[in-house]
């Protein structure tokens, strides 16, 4: 149970941590965040999410509510006040309060909160296991290169997945294609040992972890394509996988019910899910649990 | 300056009015609302906002969060304590606070939020001058049926039409078809004196407004369509209007720059605009000022 979070300026004991209800992120979905996992007190890929968060906040022109110098400050002392080291934080950068109108207001004051939880990574388990995605159609919003928090559709799809008895929904647009997965991206490994995954453009948000595994897949040598893949090319893979802030590089074993290769992690995957492990430096015996 | 709000249960000062960061309404856009004109203590099209709220909260699986009769009572008594007797009443349910998790909480504590201030009209100036509507891509995701609060693409819409000069944004599908306004529904009335207006469907919000104004031609016998219309038939239409529970049906006089007929408030637009002040029971003179 998470003590502290932080919410414009103060740090609060969590369950005492509200925005008005006028705020345009309750009210607008006007805002954007980032899930960074700290391990042993290192933020993975910190420099790549400050990017995003910046890149965020300059497509929506919201402005950054405290100086990037002082949420990496923010970021720290939270963790501290609550103990963590290893810890899945949260950030989210609202247009902040306002009378409520579809416009944006003249003079915005941004909200800006921050929320963190011990780290609840996979389990070996899962890991050893994979998990199962269902497809389904991609009904979002043609800007999904923004990391917005108008994720209705994705907590849609996520719940449908969820109750089908899948880990994950990989969404697929009106050509037949994989997008990416509800929170996560999408990668195939070919019959000829290619690696797959989309490339970055409006209709994926293009995951800092999936950055990261590609320049791993660089460092390793192995053959990678950034491009559409359908889903009948999906279930003819050899190996497929997701990635995700939380889950790294997490195998997937079935597609739509159906197993993926011999319905095992495959050996590709866990490869690329070692060298990643390497890349945040992990040592928790649970992460190099594969 | 509204005085009090009501959240879940309680009426609170307006800048006390708070919901929990982890609320789904702002981490997720995992919510709906509504927007009810009240005149003279009547609220208008009632029955009507109370069946979509219902339909929104069904298409989510989203809990009531009071039964509606409930509901109705907070109406009333909000307003009461407001001392308003015309007022613009905004009513918002989420599926409540939950530890941040894309699918669904198990025991979901759904959050309840109300707020209102006094009407603010279109001034008697803006109507008989019209408002200008300029045009955009329709890049909202594809339940446009369900009054979500996940309303990004739309408060960007509306703000590229301030900065444009005009009111609101129609926006416009990839076959070069009016969809709707980012906040109301859009009309023309073409050379051949038909009223047309876009079909319910999953690509627009079935207007409550639209609705009552659809019963308003019938009742007048206006002859009426309901199907899509270009840009350009929209720019070669006779007359143009929008419509929303906060501005009736209001003349579009501009589209894209260009006039529509002479520039002018249509005169269908204009009966129309009386027959459903009529059926509001509109009595303000303002309201009349047409």
């Amino acid at each position: 149970m998470p003590r502290f979070a932080y919410v414009n300026g103060r740090y609060l004991p969590h369950n005492q941590a509200h925005v008005h209800v006028e705020d345009r992120g309750f009210q607008f979905a006007d805002g954007v965040y980032e899930v960074i996992t700290v391990i042993g007190g290192k933020f993975v890929d910190e420099e790549g999410h400050m990017a995003r968060l910046a890149g965020s906040l300059r497509e929506l022109s919201i402005p950054w509510p405290v100086k990037p110098a002082s949420l990496r400050f923010i970021m720290r002392e939270l963790l501290r006040r609550n103990h963590l080291r290893n810890a899945t934080l949260y950030i989210q950068i609202t247009r902040g309060p306002a009378p409520r109108d579809f416009k944006f207001p003249k003079e915005p004051v941004p909200t800006l909160v921050l929320t963190c939880r011990r780290a609840s990574f996979q389990p070996p388990a899962a890991l050893e296991k994979g998990v199962a995605v269902i497809t389904l159609p991609d009904i979002r919003w043609q800007r999904r290169d923004i990391k917005s928090v108008s994720l209705l559709p994705q907590a849609l799809g996520k719940q449908k997945a969820f109750e089908a008895g899948a880990f994950e929904g990989w969404q697929v647009d009106e050509q037949g294609f994989v997008t990416e997965g509800c929170s996560s991206n999408a990668w195939i490994v070919t019959q000829a040992g290619m690696l797959v995954t989309r490339a970055p453009s409006n209709a994926i948000l293009n995951g800092i972890t999936r950055l990261s595994i590609l320049e791993c897949a660089r460092a390793l040598g192995i053959a990678f394509e950034e491009r559409p893949f359908s889903v009948a090319e999906a279930l003819a893979a050899k190996e497929a996988f997701m990635s995700s802030a939380g889950t790294f590089a997490l195998p997937v074993v079935r597609i739509d019910g159906q197993p993926v290769g011999d319905g095992t992690p495959g050996p590709l995957t866990l490869r690329i899910r070692q060298a990643y492990l390497d890349h945040v430096g992990a040592a928790d015996p649970l992460l190099r649990g594969a």
